[in-house]
């Protein structure tokens, strides 16, 4: 083995990296190794020993161990541990190298770290990898960004180990320079945010309201994934439903009822609210996502806080044959907004960062391996291959016919809720987004005045360009 | 004179930096006064030549001019502006001087600053100015964070300058150490943002959807201000709704309706939702806000859009009489949320940075002088004068139970705007928010149970502690 190179090395034997490493090595290559606890990497020799992998046990036998133009993947901790062994790798790499960034990182510090290490001649990809440990062994969705040349070199690779979509297509594709993989994948999270929430209110509003049980609720979301909404996280939902507990006392209780509501993050939904605001693009169907999971989290005051505030003094009626169906709508019509959000939002990070995406790719790749894995991601692929230009998918003709359609759904499932005292945070966003966007006037004529009144920041006038500032204080 | 030193300088002769130093002047104070373009400087003198101002046209003059301890206030432009005046000022310094930052400074900056400035013995507070022009003159709402110490010994004179509430107090509070003060003027502006959305969203509703005129809405207004909703903000624009276009053809037309309906912002509301998403605090009524913002900007694809997407398929009805009470009510309610979440939000960074905010304090000096003004500020005041460690405004009596009493006026007025196609986007926001708050379960158990079974994150229980894995993948 000690004279045959490696293909390509990955650092970091956690699940992530020793499942990448894995699935690499399961199409024909040879992969160097490397873990800064030496343990772990003995471990998958371990289990692994018949396999084409080269184990090193420190950094510098494990860059010998590549091929040269070298090829190395870190799939180690977000943060200073991603510094750290950059820094311990980088006297030892040779100009054209190229560095891989397989980790959950923020966009920022891969632009920051793409511009430090092109001054050392080393390529920097920043690489988001979506589909869970299962998803890096047998087939990811991949979101590379960095040096297209680089990309090149390693997209045989990348192409071989990505999940496939129903035409063949593998699910990765060059995004763009330095940070826009990162930052596609942070609003992949995003967007996972938006649609794991408006599922999760609608089954409230179904079970809370309509008096559905989880029973009957599984065989809705089964139902519902035959539909326009089949996707992995539907599918999913269906199947949880199903479950009972399987620790406590009562083992035909649905599993969901043994599980405490604070709903956990790991930070890239928020990160991508975040850039949102700072770039100006109006998110709130996802920004309501990542609240709505704050205030999961404040169990103890929202038991406190039950005590106090009571709810509406009036219990209204819905149908219940025909909220299902309603709900179904009224569900679709908020997963739009939010991916037209979501949409809207890259456009705007690729004029604000200069990354040129290509959104019918983007939502291509998307298409198998990660968790947003749905048919509705053909329907966003055809509308920007239709139109590459498109501002936003609402003016799809697909897209503008459906929402156009289950909006009056939408109104009614969210009126519905808001009078009968169910939280409905994302749907909500959605209306009136929808209702904002394609308002012809908003009140914002309103507020300009109000903020020429107070602070003089002047006006903008529908008749004449210019800026204007009225004379507020002039006694009439 | 020039023996006489000055009590303390300002840099800066943009308008905030004059109005503010003839307040201090006003008070019985000598001013030494700078500017970096030497023609503001001598314009203010030629204007307020008879007054105790010292004029200097180099940084060395001017910190000569000032007696010792030094306090020194910036009131330059945020960012590298206000750098480059520190680092012009700090080789001139002595320690236990004092610089003040009274720009529109973001707190993070002023921490990093605060702790430079440490390491040279400088004293260093970063204060939020509120009231605009007219404040800094005549009285304005002042939030300086810093070193204690500092603050004592110039309090005398910022307690002068302050606007003076009702009961005599000044505006003005010790807020906390480093960006404490930046921070909370930063939550007033994402406050003032929220009241700005709801009033105009309100104004909104009751011109389209019950056909209220600008001049019938002048005198609803006017009418509410009178009320519980008595506020700076109310009173603008009840003035604003009755005066005209006095640039247009038609000297009869609204200004409002010549006003050009796209929203500008400066950054400081939206630094209050980016550091609410980023210590975990739901702050969405004022989020929603800055979105409403950004929609209002994309004025074309507005129009473009009006044309392609439809509004709801029935008008629904609402008692025109009583829709005017009930909007006054959704109103405040959706008001109450918003600040429930600012002062939460105050809450957790208090906690997060450190800084041991005290909220009867904040209230208080939000009582007048500032945007936000309002009767309503005494309200919280008395809230958290009352239980100092009060979790939520929501917990207080005198806001559960208007909360409690007016939520189904607006959940009738949210409903009704949803399915009558009007967007009020933080007033859905608000109930969203009371809906999720007083939620004994919400639906992240679902979400629990969908992060487990895609990715592994583990789930708590509701029997007992500890984290636990759900065997998804065993076939049952």
């Amino acid at each position: 083995m000690a004279d045959k190179k490696a293909n390509i090395g990955v650092v970091g034997m956690a699940v992530m990296g020793k499942n990448l490493a894995l699935n690499i090595e399961s199409r024909g290559y040879t992969v160097a190794i490397y873990n800064r606890t030496a343990s772990k990497t003995e471990q998958v020799m371990k289990d692994h020993g018949d396999k084409h992998l080269l184990p090193s046990y420190n950094v510098k036998d494990f860059v010998e161990s590549i091929q040269k133009p070298r090829t190395i993947l870190l799939m180690v901790k977000a943060g200073k541990p991603t510094d750290a062994v950059i820094d311990e790798l980088l006297p030892l790499l040779d100009k054209g190298d190229t560095l891989i960034d397989g980790g959950n990182t923020n966009f920022h510090d891969t632009m920051a770290r793409s511009e430090k290490l092109a001054k050392s001649g080393i390529n920097f990809i920043g690489m988001g990898v979506s589909g869970g440990e299962l998803g890096a062994l047998k087939g990811p969705s991949l979101m590379p960004g960095g040096q297209k040349e680089a990309y090149d070199r390693v997209a045989p690779i990348l192409e071989k180990i990505a999940a496939k979509a129903e035409d063949g297509e593998p699910c990765v594709t060059y995004i763009g320079p330095n940070g826009a993989g990162h930052y596609v994948k942070m609003v992949h999270n995003g967007i996972e945010y938006g649609d794991e929430e408006l599922i999760d209110e609608t089954f409230n509003l179904l079970r809370n309201a309509a008096g559905y049980s989880v029973d009957d609720l599984a065989k809705i979301f089964k139902d519902w994934d035959k539909g326009e909404l089949n996707s992995y996280l539907i599918e999913i939902t269906a199947d949880i439903l199903t479950r009972k507990d399987d620790l406590g006392d009562d083992k035909n209780k649905p599993i969901v009822d043994a599980i405490l509501d604070r709903g956990a993050n790991k930070g890239t939904g928020k990160w991508s609210s975040i850039d949102a605001l700072d770039i100006g693009a109006p998110q709130s169907v996802i920004t309501e996502a990542v609240y709505a999971r704050f205030i999961s989290m404040m169990k103890d005051e929202r038991m406190a806080a039950s005590k106090v505030l009571h709810g509406p003094a009036k219990e209204p009626k819905f149908n219940s044959d025909e909220i299902v169906e309603k709900a179904r709508q009224a569900l679709y019509f908020g997963k739009i907004m939010s991916y037209a959000q979501g949409f809207e939002q890259m456009r705007m990070a690729s004029e604000h960062y200069g990354w040129d995406l290509k959104y019918d790719e983007l939502a291509k790749i998307w298409r198998e391996g990660c968790i947003i894995r749905a048919q509705f991601l053909q329907n966003i692929t055809d509308a920007f291959d239709k139109d590459p230009k498109l501002t936003n998918l609402l003016m799809d003709p697909y897209f503008s016919n459906i929402a156009n359609k289950y909006q009056d759904s939408a109104r009614e499932v969210v009126a519905f809720a808001t009078e009968a005292g169910i939280p409905v945070p994302s749907l909500s966003a959605a209306i009136s987004y929808f209702d904002s966007y394609r308002a012809q006037v908003l009140p914002a004529n309103l507020l300009q005045a109000q903020r020429d009144y107070f602070g003089a920041h002047t006006y903008e006038r529908t008749d004449r360009p210019g800026n204007f500032h009225y004379p507020w204080y002039k006694e009439q």
